[in-house]
């Protein structure tokens, strides 16, 4: 094998090429080469999506990895997992389809900082003496003695106890017990060190679970779906007055995305080969709806002001309370909320964006349909949640989608208004535009004059702009370029408002919270955007449109769906889990509902990029339309 | 009404006339007279199975209890409670079969002495501050910090969890939370007060619940039912054995037991109208066996050498981890084991007879198949437990029956050994004979002589002694005046060996412990028995045949089954369970089988009295037969 020389690797159908240095990766190629692979994981090499057939040429050998994670059939036909297999010479692969990411971003990683490893089971292998005519000592205070349990008295569940007896004995005196947080949940005869958690993030659409060896800290096994509770509502109101019409209805809610993770679980089970006995502990996110209806917690008054959420500590119950397919007398460890609307998703956000250790001033934004906004450092966090709605997820956007194959998800302009450049997802023919794209769209229209500050397409000059049906529009895609061939594809001016609306109300809450806390614009160092949908954004747009403030961009980062980091990091390390709770307990929150300065703010923000101009002096000296503002100042 | 008067009550059918004062009960007649009449709660209102129709007479109005009670269409035909009725004149009543006790006797009450009212259950009624727009606290912390439990942080239910917020808003911020050792179980909207715990006697052979209210420590409720575990065997070994079969034998047996504890709670429940919600503890005491079978804990390794308990220690248990019919977040507490065959109803004797709290050296022992046999005072307590055998419940006696209608219960024998008198259940005429007027028989063969001190019945002088089929025999009563009218109802020989073999073992169990703890004779100052059996023996017969030693026959008290009494008093007092954990972990067992000590006392206890004659001076002074005894001292 030859590391030394350049490879090519060709990736069919499509045929792209990708040129790399001997020993990568064939996942590196197709990373090289923008080609459309699976890559959940990460490259860590336990997720398997990411199969690719090899049709010519050499390869490393079958790793570990693959000969766990590969079906036979498919080993034996030449499949092999991408990430796994490294190149020495040229070769050729086919793509097939189950390993396109294509359709639907299903994003389940984010951005996850090493954190020392100190989870929260303990595996204690004991010996101990066994019982004699003189000494006929009880089982449970022999192994309690052996563990050193005996003083602190025994905090272990009746199934442990069941079995005890037998254990002992079968063990021949020598058993290894299992502690989640000081509870004994677990007694197996000889030593055993299998020792597995699962970490949990509740989306209101996906549902993602990460098994982790708490022996090393390495994802065994990840994978996401949707959030089955979607059939009763694609948002989270609709979810709320779905559980509120009563214990059944909300029962029925709990069920659903108990099965959903069970189904994950027992997928991941298998294809680890890890025992459900093995897993003790689960670490669960979402956001404050999510949580509840995971719980089980009524939910009738959170979507009702003034919005506390039912739950605010982190709490410890256990796998069998809650119907959790771990080993039943485990742990389910949920973290805290902190209101109706911020929940435990944004504390992971904050653990994984280290918000909480920054030196300085940081905004940290995790952008979805409400937009959590959180503004601090070290010394202390604010937040507040802000109804962003889902316009940057296609909806209520005229020629909106998700971002999905043919989704227009970057746009160009011309500084005339008058060429549109963009990119689709998949590189196919554009059938609609996702939320990076309306981002684009509204920051390039802005720039090249087509629009003014108040978010009015203007009627003269451009090429592009026409009168639509509701009003004026603008044409991002003619039809004989679109994949249907039968419709332009147009930026309304009710598109515009929508964006408008928006991102008005994610600055408003930036602004509300720097205004609350007393910080001056000067102060902000930093800005981290969280999300799946937020690692798309384009930072320039952004901050062209007024969604962010302005700082510059190599101070604007994106991190991805962090949820689930911090659910990560909590399983792995009792610090993150101490850390979660201070940040909970000493964050300040800000009820954004009724509050005049949010108002104010808002009214603010609503102009391109916001009527307070010395705040975006960057932007507004690269605007050519007039910027005609009023400062709206509420009595 | 006129209580100062003498009032004769006539009972029918039998037509047994009782005479007491004016304003005393039916009951109180009855006991006088010596009606069979049930008495199971003690008269305190509760069991209503002491029913009587009055045919004639006036008595006083019908009480609360009654009309709780007693079923309309019975009042309505004159039917009351012996109990209640008070009597102000002459009186006529009939005792229906049903309140009868006849049959069989099945004694769940013992001796309880008063504790101080301190229960594990805990209510508080907090008022809440509702959530504002500027402080929109979370309801779990707004909850905590009025309970004053933020600091110390929530052990709750997640059932408590799943329903505050709601019960918060349907209290209007007052609620009443209710704790169990510390643990939030319950959340009730308003001010409530009812809290109610539950005892239970698992008998190897009856099944005894008690519903006590803790806010005054009243029993509200108390039944029996014959263990229904006795499908599965009648003997604690061949229950063992079964639940040995494995997992699904072990969980068969103990959802038996479970069944049968939640149809007497419900029972219960429907008879006080009291809410399951409102149960919030049980406190459950057993043999270790039964302890065991109930919670589930594997027994294979009960039966075999060296014979130590599953579970030593006390636990508190969840009462949906149990299947248990009281609040599903509640607890179950089980008392402490001292070993496999020393189990928690010692412990609840040890409690109800106060042993731990004795100045000078008392016996205790619980008479049953296996007697625990317990000796020491408060400075410490020695344990053993003796294979007594099921002589004195009428088994491997020939004609031997247990304690129901027709069976012989009291034995005298006149100086010449040739006439005999006797008393049975319920007066009628003979059917066999019962554990009680087994002991007296043989104490009374042993004084008239017609046996010797090595319990051989002697061949010669006696008119009733005769050869049977299987060697000599004593006729206590011919056929023409039994019951069936067709055999003679004897003592044979082998019966004999068998009470000489119980005994033994009961006599050889005190004086092994007696040798361990280096006390000499005259340090012991009384004798406590316990056990349903042990109410009906006659201590001078017991003391005559050495089953007990020679103590003066005022300081032999008997004190019923206590076993419920220690489960009820733990229940209505964390001192009496803190009492029962310093006794299980401070008691001295002493391992009988294979004990040398145990083999020499046990061989030298055959002989009636012993062959120790010293140990008892006044009833070998009294015994007419020659005493050739022979001491046995193993090498």
């Amino acid at each position: 094998m030859n590391n030394d020389n350049e490879c090519e690797i060709r990736f069919l159908p499509e045929g792209k090429r990708s040129r790399v240095r001997g020993g990568s990766s064939i996942m590196a190629a197709a990373l090289k080469g923008g080609v459309d692979l699976a890559n959940i994981c990460g490259g860590k090499g336990f997720c398997a999506k990411c199969l690719v057939e090899v049709i010519e040429g050499e390869l490393s050998p079958v790793s570990e990895h693959e000969k766990k994670r590969v079906p036979p059939e498919k080993l034996s036909k030449g499949y092999r997992m991408a990430c796994q297999a490294r190149v020495s010479g040229n070769v050729v692969v086919r793509v097939p389809d189950q390993s396109r990411i294509g359709r639907q971003r299903l994003v389940i990683m984010g951005k996850e900082p090493p954190v020392r490893l100190r989870p929260n089971v303990l595996k204690v292998f004991c010996e101990l003496s066994p019982p004699t005519l003189e000494n006929p000592v009880a089982d449970d205070i022999n192994f309690l003695r052996a563990l050193g349990a005996m003083e602190r008295g025994a905090d272990a569940d009746v199934e442990v106890f069941r079995k005890l007896p037998k254990v002992l004995r079968e063990g021949g005196w020598k058993v290894t017990a299992t502690l989640v947080g000081g509870r004994i949940v677990n007694i197996q005869p000889g030593r055993e060190e299998g020792a597995y958690g699962v970490a949990v993030d509740i989306g209101t659409t996906k549902l993602a679970v990460f098994i982790v060896d708490l022996s090393d800290g390495n994802i065994v096994f990840a994978d996401g779906i949707m959030n089955p509770q979607i059939r009763f509502g694609e948002d989270v109101i609709s979810r709320l007055q779905y559980a509120s019409q009563g214990r059944a209805a909300q029962e029925e809610i709990r069920q659903t995305i108990t099965n959903g993770i069970n189904e994950l679980i027992s997928k991941g089970l298998a294809e680890t080969e890890i025992k459900q006995e093995d897993l003790y502990e689960m670490v669960v996110v979402g956001n404050t709806a999510m949580h509840h209806l995971f719980v089980g917690v009524d939910v009738g008054s959170l979507g009702l002001s003034p919005y506390p959420a039912g739950l605010g500590r982190p709490y410890d119950f256990r796998a069998r309370d809650l119907g959790i397919g771990i080993n039943p007398s485990g742990s389910i460890h949920v973290l805290p909320n902190v209101a109706g609307f911020v929940g435990a998703d944004a504390i992971a956000d904050i653990l994984a964006a280290k918000l909480h250790e920054k030196e300085r001033l940081t905004l940290l934004m995790d952008v979805g349909t409400n937009t959590e906004v959180m503004l601090g450092n070290r010394d202390g966090i604010w937040s507040c949640s802000t109804a962003s709605g889902p316009a940057f997820e296609g909806a209520h956007i005229s020629c909106g989608m998700r971002a999905a194959s043919g989704a227009i998800e970057k746009v160009k302009i011309t500084e005339d208004g008058d060429v549109v450049s963009y990119k689709t997802i998949d590189d196919e023919k554009p059938r609609g535009i996702c939320g990076s794209a309306i981002i684009d769209a509204v920051a390039e229209m802005l720039r090249s004059g087509v629009m003014n500050a108040s978010g009015s397409i203007l009627p003269d000059g451009h090429r592009r702009v026409r009168q639509g049906p509701s009003g004026r529009e603008y044409v991002l895609a003619y039809k004989e370029e679109t994949a249907s061939g039968r419709e332009d594809i147009v930026v309304t001016q009710n598109d515009v408002r929508e964006v408008q609306k928006a991102k008005a109300a994610m600055f408003a809450g930036y602004a509300t919270l720097m205004r609350k806390s007393g910080f001056h614009r000067n102060d902000l160092s930093e800005i981290i955007i969280a999300g799946a949908f937020g690692s798309y954004i384009d930072p320039e747009s952004a901050r062209t449109i007024g969604m962010i403030p302005e700082v510059p961009l190599d101070r604007i980062s994106f991190i991805g769906n962090t949820a689930g980091s911090g659910a990560r990091m909590c399983l792995k390390s009792l610090d993150a889990r101490e850390d979660a709770r201070r940040v909970s307990e000493s964050i300040k929150y800000v009820e954004l509902a009724s509050d005049p300065i949010f108002e104010e703010e808002y009214v603010n923000a609503m102009y391109l990029p916001n009527s307070a101009l010395d705040e975006f002096p960057e932007i507004v000296a690269g605007l050519k339309a007039p910027l005609v503002v009023k400062r709206y100042i509420r009595r």
